[in-house]
């Protein structure tokens, strides 16, 4: 029990001991992934392998030179400017911008050389791997997106090599700079102005504690309810006023109540952003925020009902009037990921001395939410989570910010560019490969309607 | 602050002391009430008055015997024998029994003498006085319905007593038994089967700790609301329920909430029926139910229309379907009360050495309900109340079970005797009067539909 | 049952129409109020009514002038300044600022003729007039405090041209200064350091859509209830987290829920003032806070622990620390009404055609706060209220703000000065009458620890 | 949205159908599991596969007879009398009763031959076959007990088949019979009078939609609070009262937000038992009670922990008083299975043709409690699940029922026969075996003193 003096009774940290007993066993007993499929053969994947590897240097300058100069959402004009002179001194011509979005960039790679990565339908298949740069407010790359632009980079730049040396790459490489990812959701934003038109396939790689190639990411959605009633003074007539922050209390309430009730991979958390002027007043406007989360589209969707039938439920109970707005930033969908293509990562992977754990060892509790999602259900995708951290150490926390900052983060820059490389080749390289990534696809529900999923 | 060892924090009385000095320094500061109404004139009211007085010993045994042996609502039937018994020794041919409810009984008495009391609309002007005679559960005659019984039937033989020696009675009396007050509503009953018609006024007297003429009695109404959700395995699949027992909690919450913004003079007050059967199941089905009161028939209306804004906004808010009962047993409105004949009822009691306060002077928070409420919205009426316990006495308990078969409550049936016959023979007496009466009436509203009203 | 096309169901007036009726039928039957006292005897009371009437353009200049130029709390350089100018041209010598509060000011007078007002025990029985002057943010003058301070002033002058013309003033008069009473407490802030020191009584005037002479105000306390909780990642790790946000929503809830077992005259409402920062934190800090109201000081106090029973009880219940701040303005106690003294005042007003009204008719739950309060259990005192608006006008509206300036509000100025400048008068005069006052006090509880009283 | 004519929104399978595509993935994806340990050697092992199959007709029966009547806990007379009758029949001379529980039973077996199971600690190294055969109210055997019976008992007929054959059994066999499992916690009251006193490991197998060797099972505690307030007239005077339901709300609604704070594999539901007599009185009594559940016995004391602070925070904020009753019937811990065992189970069920799943591929969600929990805390155990039914049919429905009736429950009951028997020959044949056994138990924490955990 807990009192005046003692303060509340200490936070328990025996789940998480539990959990952390429990994923080492799975860990010990993992089997790492194989795959069916031969990819580009092993002497190519050997010569593409020592390419990128050669760029080791340039890999990790690139990612500490972002993470010294952290640029939040949309205003990393600095972390883009590096990136594209470093492939100016390759010669290789970037395009900077899209449509609204100044800090998206693009180039292309085939067999005849680099070129500006214009969408084009007719350069055979194309895989794109994607570069984050963004940074978080105050704690700066604490997620480490300079190691997940170091490593896109590095694997284009491997490849680039390579083609340079002869390599006859069978169809496109395209390196796409999607800002905005914290906060926001730049991917989405692109993909509604065709920014992935004329890709077959996108891959990326993430820090985290733990090498994994599909960890899960929920989808989120942001629900805002803004309750009207009516003032009124509060000690002399208050029977006069609706008052809007009941509303507000019932419905936070109502969410309270319906968590118990709702798949244990949905998440719905929230605050209040107004609750009323003055105690003396009957508050006439009152504000909830949620995010809602879930690991499925259509949980997803059947949760965010839910919620319309709470906000508008409560009002009718409070004499209020609800004013819902959903996703004033792009809601993100969950992570798909491609069985096929995140075998080929694994067996890259385990090359490199890093085991790539599958599902169901690392704890799925363990989830955010990422604008790669949004991609990953318009075409096949891979979004691997490498070690940067020990387990214990978060995303978005300092102690991460430091891991991204450091050798362990270095190493893993240059791993992920070689396993983005090479899943990049084999899926260029072997048809059977890209036709399972398709079947694949196809069986995980095909492509989404993105912009019209809730409506 | 409470703790384990010294339990919770004792109730304060400091509400109750200063709620109790203020009323003493109200009662101190009362002008009695005085009534511009002549009334019967000076002599017919003493001959009725010592007429009245004259049956002392009837009323006195009357009220005890009653007192003595408690019947609950519908089953009054010793006590009903007992009244017309007494009546039948003085000639009176009392008609017991009226539709369903064969514990009614009805006598009637002219310038001609007593008769059946059948509804006569050809008799002239038409005063009812009202018996009441069930006891409660368990604490016998808590509301002293007793003393009512014997102050009625007192006044009935005072008037049939001075008839005998010669009154001209200028109309008609009826005295009229209603069962069934407590825990229901026998005349409403009675009344929608026509058991008023023909009667011009009502009039009827109450045990109370003060005497006040207009003490208020608040309209209720009572609602059921049960919850049908969906039953599912607590522990494995909570997802698949719906939770009628979250809908229970939130509608009691939005009920608290609720209450900031009800008019002081509303009443909402609940208990869980249902809960649930077992913890390890969702819960399917739960019921609250609520006892709705106002001052006012209109504020009554929208009080109810509220709770049912709250019962189908917490269905829409928890998936759950809300089934909704109003009124198993007939509503009560609040009693109205008329002023005219209040003031001479005051005069009367004046002389008896009574000072029948006026509003506003007793707490009006201490307000129950009535089901004369109903009479007193179709025709005008009064229902005054007499002091026969101290003031700190509540009705409904022992203590005031206690005082209804005291030597106070003696007087008050005799004082309350006296009132009532002498308020009838005002009625009938002065057309004056009787004019004022009814403006009164018209002007608090005129004859109220019951029955429709919250239709 | 409302929608989305109606929007929420329309706010019933049916309360307060019938509030209205039954205030109507409640004025009109009212009876004067009466004094046993002689006062100040029947020449003296119309020579100081007509030096004080003859004042009247003095009087309304000076309400005019105030109203034009609203000031808010702790700002009123400019009223003070007009005020103390126009003592000076009848040379009367002001003393302005008091401890750190430079806007309040004194005079005084007595047979000897005007002083500077400061504290005197050897002066005889001295009674204060008391003179408000502040305005509201936005709304200027919507509680009409120019008007008290005209008819403060005018009943001063009232006095002195009496006193010049030959009044033996058996006592001395102050007229007392004191500023910022809206949405602070200034007269408590003055009384700790002794401003009141060496009064015998005080009395002041406030507009009103009434003449009431014993209006209720509710004593006032605040409470600002900060939660501490713990901070984590709200998809990721929430079992992590304690939500200070969940403390102030059950602490909300339980307030709900209190409301139905709170005396009628207690209030309780609130707001959130913070209520977390991002939706994807678990908010670690939460704050609610509450006015809290209650008609007696003792209920206040009960009403007071219990509120932070609750405080305590919801921290516990969630893991939280509760930081509970009181009063970060000084509080203010109900208003106790001088019998003896508001009888004389009532008695004035009837001559001037103003039928002061006592408690009981005019609605009591149109209920504010003053910090006259606090002086009223200091010293025996009466605040009464004076009709400026029609009754439908609530103070703190611009309704009210208009009437404050209105020839309604010139004529309430003046019978203001009449009422305060006799009833002051008679305090000084009357023997009989002061020791009543004296035993009026003390039966109401005498004087009260202000500054320790909730401690 | 929902609404009055067309009902609640329907409950998605949205959630249900992606678990079962992944679950379909992963077991489609999973590597069977295998041992380091020889075991009891091939030849052994075939031995007593042979025999224990050879029974298989017996062990039908007894699955088919037990499940024709069932009988609930406590009342498992015709069950035990059945099992002992068949052992007679091979010469083992059960005991039967052990303290207050006369459906336990109990039987042994070395290689000197059968005897009445006594404790006896100098017979070698012991394990146990658990054989539970109680029933639910209503749905007689939809848990599948009767088939956990006849594998327990035909296991051990096996190993006496074989003994009697000649196998040189190294250590003991008991067969243990375990009543009251259902709604109630047999092995606990039996562990605390030494039913399990000198058994170095204990086996068991239970029905299910899926094989799995370690499937999670809750700890599970009951807690029941009884909130005390005082009873008042809900109308006149609800301030005297403290509303014993509003804490049991507060308290329901308390547990609502915990949610969102708790572990996921932590669950509480509850339901209210008491709420209340009537709506005109505030309640004075109201009972809340919860199952609380889970994975990790430290987890469920902290959860423990967190229900008493709420239970004693909302007594505080109500002014009510909180009774606490835990575990009225004994807790269940959570089942720690223990891995060199369950590898052996999952080696001779994939000889079977049954590939026993590990953690993490079956959703563990579907999580119940089991009063083997305790047991496995006590000594080394495994409690396996074998497939009965469909996957997606739960435990406790008539669907389950009647497949416990059914070929495939035949099928398992044999299957679960001859991975008992081989279990546990492999434990008391092979050394190393035991070995790692023990020093699993040890790193999952070691014996745990049941019976006063949550002291």
């Amino acid at each position: 029990m807990t009192d005046g003096t003692g303060g509340p009774r200490p936070i328990s940290t025996a789940f998480l001991d539990a959990l952390g007993r429990t994923t080492d066993r799975k860990r010990a007993a993992f089997t790492p992934l194989d795959s069916p499929f031969a990819g580009a053969g092993a002497a190519t994947v050997e010569a593409v392998r020592a390419a990128t590897e050669s760029g080791r240097e340039e890999i990790v300058a690139l990612g500490r030179e972002i993470h010294a100069h952290p640029e939040e959402a949309f205003r990393e004009h600095r972390s883009v400017a590096i990136i594209t002179a470093l492939l100016g001194r390759h010669g290789i011509p970037a395009a900077v911008g899209w449509h609204d979005l100044d800090t998206a960039f693009r180039a292309g790679l085939t067999a005849e050389g680099p070129d500006d990565g214009a969408p084009d339908p007719d350069r055979g298949p194309t895989v794109a791997i994607l570069a984050e740069y963004d940074a978080l407010p105050q704690i700066g790359h604490a997620c480490g997106h300079n190691l997940i632009a170091a490593a896109a980079v590095g694997a284009f730049l491997g490849l680039h090599r390579a083609v340079a040396a002869g390599l006859r790459l069978p169809g496109r490489v395209l390196l796409l700079g999607t800002p905005a990812e914290e906060g926001n959701s730049g991917k989405e934003i692109l993909a509604r102005t065709g920014f992935f038109d004329a890709v077959d396939a996108a891959i990326m790689v993430h820090g985290f504690g733990y090498d994994v190639v599909d960890h899960p990411f929920l989808g989120r959605r942001q629900l805002r309810v803004t309750y009207h009633g009516t003032a009124a003074h509060a000690s002399a007539s208050p029977f006069l006023g609706r008052n809007a922050l009941d509303a507000v209390v019932l419905n936070y309430q109502a969410i309270g109540l319906l968590r118990q009730h709702i798949p244990p991979s949905d998440r719905v958390h929230g605050i209040v952003l107004e609750g009323g002027d003055r105690p003396s007043v009957v508050p006439e406007r009152a504000t909830v925020e949620y995010y809602v989360r879930s690991a499925d589209p259509a949980t997803l969707k059947d949760l965010s009902e839910r919620l319309e039938d709470i906000a508008r439920g409560i009002a009718l109970a409070t004499g209020t009037r609800a004013e819902l707005t959903w996703d004033p930033v792009p809601f993100s969908l969950p992570v798909r990921t491609n069985g096929p293509l995140a075998a080929r990562w694994a067996v890259h992977q385990e090359a490199l001395g890093r085991t790539a754990l599958a599902g169901g060892v690392v704890p799925e509790i363990l989830a955010a939410s990422t604008d790669f999602g949004n991609v990953s259900v318009r075409i096949p995708g891979i979004h691997p989570m490498i070690a940067v951290s020990p387990p214990e150490v978060a995303l978005h926390t300092r102690e991460f910010e430091a891991a991204a900052g450091s050798a362990a983060g270095d190493a893993a820059a240059v791993h992920g560019a070689i396993g983005l490389a090479l899943t990049a080749l084999d899926y260029l390289s072997d048809p059977a490969l890209r036709s399972a990534v398709g079947r694949d696809f196809v069986d995980a529900g095909g492509a989404v309607d993105v912009a019209g999923y809730f409506d």
